[in-house]
């Protein structure tokens, strides 16, 4: 397939779900991420614990359309969170880039005990 | 903060995850996500549901940097899971760059009952 | 309170779960259970993802009642998937009793790694 | 077999979960259940994440005993998060009976929209 330019996609994303948030007029009555947004964090949260089941589920059952769908869902919902508490999926890939370099097990090692 | 280049971080990222695969000859003694994917998608898949809870207790304690680091945390294992599956992450932003232009209650109202 | 007899709560509502299976002529229309039973595996499993995430809510807003009522759905809905299985709660029960004696970290050390 | 006295099975796991609470002079170095409970909420709260997750997979694969003993490990971790907020699994077996009588439907549209 032609390369999708993530840096659009997630930038043009982030301002779409941006301007769906109550304190941005964002009309709860004819887009479903301005209705999740007004509802509150409990709302958007329950979401991202769904659609990570989904996502596992799919994943068992080794379907690759479905699973590269429920990651899409998953990641949307993720991006509505973020929406919510002013933060952008840029800071998310540039955290992703700044533990490159360290190796997964080093990485792993400086975090505290989880 | 300077834009980081996310085509670039998710193509590299997702290289190196999958250079990790017992397949392409990743080491598990020294490589955290090598023992992950030696270890079969119940491992990493299971992270998926962990980190989608962490991310969950990051945002209902309102803490922006721990909400980046654990959304960062969910997307990576995300992406471990998508190597196994021979699936890039460039997939996933496609996906969700087609929803766009259809707003979220129409794309909503498109897919069968969840 | 009163204590509940747990044996006849647990046994009663195991009976019932069961009778809503399709293959003992459970009727989606008159009833939640049977309606999610009918729809398979995956939709009464998303539940239990879904319920979880709600209880951790719950927990991290530290509201009693909503604790016991979201472990009750968790429960309930881990109930529904037994059923679906041909298993029975009892054998849950069975199982938490038959790891006491064991410490914690014993039963802990005597499984394989996670 | 013969019939697990879930009355006491309960009961008995509450004390144990109980003792092991800090201010209970549980020991985290000898205790896995201490140990969690010394950690604090996002420590055990994240366990009921994973195995949630856990269970489904079992699920997934249909494997029964795998099913039963995930089921037993999310119980078991629901009860030390119960155990935390001086709460009793009595008090969820109390709801689900309560629960009872109504029919899912029907305490389904009794609820506020989820």
């Amino acid at each position: 397939m032609t390369q999708p330019d993530c840096n659009t996609i997630l930038a043009r994303l982030a301002d779409t779900l941006e301007s769906r948030l109550p304190r941005n007029g964002g009309d709860p009555a004819s887009s479903y991420t301005a209705k999740l947004l007004a509802r509150g964090p409990d709302a958007f949260l329950k979401k991202i614990g769904e659609e990570a089941t989904e996502l596992v589920m799919a994943a068992k059952d080794n379907t690759p359309e479905r699973i590269v769908s429920e990651t899409a869902d998953l990641w949307f919902h993720c991006m509505v969170a973020l929406a919510h508490y002013g933060l952008r999926p840029e800071q998310v890939l540039a955290e992703l880039a700044r533990r490159e370099g360290t190796s997964g097990l080093a990485e792993k090692a400086s975090r505290p005990e989880q």
